[in-house]
């Protein structure tokens, strides 16, 4: 397993460049804080920066900075390590689940899902390198320092993936309305799963539908049709969590 | 009870435009449609409209219009009959569920919020009118349309609303990290229910959580601790639709 996309990327935020640190995952750049600004003065981000190379950090005026930037007060910029292009070999017992984004197109979207699926103990991420919304800073900004927990891989064919997960001892689940769809909570989700969520408009791909061993759906209440992308996940990897829980009994009630 | 707040609000959009007409809830002030824009093409906005004077209807070029107006082609103009300031009396056995915001803050989530709670099956949403982002045109906006089939109260005293629906036959239920929190799923959702949840930066406050006679929450998985509130909503009413459809049978599965 390589990783697939070396390039760097720029977070602005306290909590972000903590995070970014203390993951020893990344290649740290550089450091940009602005002078007398909150974060110059931040205990638990001076103690992070204590840990790198204090030739990465830069004190700077505020002039010509980016107004995200100017309101946090730092920035730090990254690399590597961080895009995979290929899913490894899991166990059969390893009780993997992962997320499978049919060309999301979103990046507000792909940064919540990103958050929710790292607080849901989701293992990682798959999407397409074509016709999707790209792992690109936006998204990183949004999910709040979440993507330092969380595995991402870029592939060139969905179903593809799909299909070796499936010799790989995954069931692979799709979310979306269709008649032989059943209720999202009927399906049991132990075991090593793979969840696919399709595009904000379109749903999912037929061909790659057609790599699902089932299908779910979250039935409407309402009026509208239009449950968003990332509110649908947050419902099916919960209801994930609860199935885990409830049989682990990891709560006395 | 009374409508609170008689104001105005515009919103843009085809999808908005015929929600609005459609519901027969507001009063229709204006209808702007931009000259040769999709909108002023599309058959299912062009039928809705058909139903409303047309003395309302006004055909614009798209000079000095704000750009999200020139994207989508039209916009509505509405008032009326959105916000009530009382929570009117329910019956012991209507099954309804209602969520309070407690000191929202962020336009995006209240929307996202109104989004999700249509979809799920929501009969209100109670905030507060000091310290929570208003129910503003921002917050319809990103509603997609959803708010026309919501009910809004907005009140001036959570902690007094929530007793009122106790003596009302409701159980309130908060989302909180706490001590003696259950796990979200190990909540009966049946019957009246009111689930509280907190804002972004500070959760419930100490003196709504009082009023609670539940306090639930959400076991993070990861090393984050920020499930976002409106993903957070999302876990929470689909567990309660969960358990109605799995009570009342509503699939065969």
């Amino acid at each position: 397993m390589r990783t697939f996309n070396n390039k760097t990327f720029t977070c602005v935020g306290i909590n972000n460049t903590i995070s970014i640190i203390r993951s020893k995952r990344f290649q740290i750049e550089k450091v940009l804080i602005i002078k007398g600004s909150k974060a110059s003065k931040n205990k638990r981000l001076n103690n992070a920066l204590n840990s790198i190379n204090r030739g990465l950090i830069q004190k700077v005026s505020d002039k010509k900075l980016s107004s995200s930037f100017k309101t946090q007060g730092v920035s730090i910029t990254f690399s590597g390590n961080l895009i995979f292009d290929e899913i490894p070999n899991f166990e059969k017992n390893d009780h993997m689940c992962l997320l499978v984004l049919d060309r999301l197109e979103d990046p507000q979207n792909f940064g919540q899902i990103i958050r929710t699926a790292e607080c849901a103990g989701i293992n990682g991420i798959i999407y397409s390198t074509h016709h999707s919304v790209p792992l690109n800073e936006t998204v990183l900004q949004v999910s709040q320092g979440a993507f330092v927990n969380m595995e991402f891989y870029e592939v060139t064919n969905i179903k593809n993936e799909l299909t070796k997960l499936k010799k790989n001892n995954f069931w692979i689940i799709g979310l979306e309305n269709s008649a032989n769809a059943r209720p999202w909570y009927s399906i049991d989700y132990s075991g090593n799963t793979a969840i696919v969520f399709g595009s904000e408009g379109y749903g999912i791909r037929k061909k790659v539908l057609e790599a699902c061993d089932f299908i779910a759906t979250i039935p409407m209440q309402g009026s509208t049709n239009s449950l968003n992308v990332s509110a649908a996940i947050s419902a099916v990897i919960f209801e994930k969590l609860r199935q885990n829980l409830e049989k682990n009994n990891a709560f006395d009630t």
